[in-house]
């Protein structure tokens, strides 16, 4: 069976799309540690990052920085922080987080839960900054 | 004026080496999340992983990939994780730590601090397993 972020790819389950391309897939995190809260993940299903092939690994962490450039570019934040726990969720996902503060990356805290135009808003400024 | 990471890298400060090449080098948390918590660091002074150029940055995420694949392999762990905060040493750094539950990659938690001769044994079997 499909995982769920497989299915959010194949645009089965509905996500607020920040990018794609042939091999990933950008979008929200619907429950955001700070706003702007980015998953990453590659489109062929596989639980743990690094039993990704070397090629398709590397290029996974290419097409996260672009992301994470447009992010820095629309979001005000110091830095973008990355995480990648994969406790949960059995497909390989990375954390783009926008920070100001350590805790903007403490994944022990409550979620947020922001407005469906917000997330779209968001989505859409980073989308538009990436080069 | 060198960063701290840097003289670490250059042997000035000790540390429990794990691995390094030409270009990057791996070395034990002096204050771990969990016993195995490796850093992984460019010799090259950058303040933000975001910021590599693009090739470097995709040679430092493999170089992280062959330091995490044995710990996998010398520490009991579910995963190893992957988290890069910086916003305390200027020096950009991936945190790879052996997971058996979130709370082992939470850094709001307390730090641990493991005896010399234990400290030396995780970096021994680590660097040990790296293929």
């Amino acid at each position: 069976m499909a995982t769920l972020f497989s299915r959010i790819a194949a645009g089965e389950i509905p996500s607020y799309k920040v990018a794609e391309d042939d091999n990933f897939f950008a979008f929200l995190d619907i429950s955001p540690l700070a706003p702007g809260h980015t998953l990453v993940i590659p489109k062929k299903e596989v639980d743990y990052i690094f039993d990704m092939e070397g090629e398709l690994y590397k290029d996974f962490w290419h097409f996260a920085m672009k992301i994470a450039r447009a992010m820095k570019l629309s979001i005000p934040c110091l830095k973008v922080g990355i995480a990648v726990i994969g406790l949960e969720v059995p497909h390989a996902h990375i954390h783009l987080v926008p920070m100001n503060s350590l805790d903007d990356i403490n994944f022990s805290k409550p979620k947020l839960q922001l407005p469906a135009d917000e997330m779209a808003s968001i989505a859409g400024e980073i989308s538009r900054h990436i080069k």
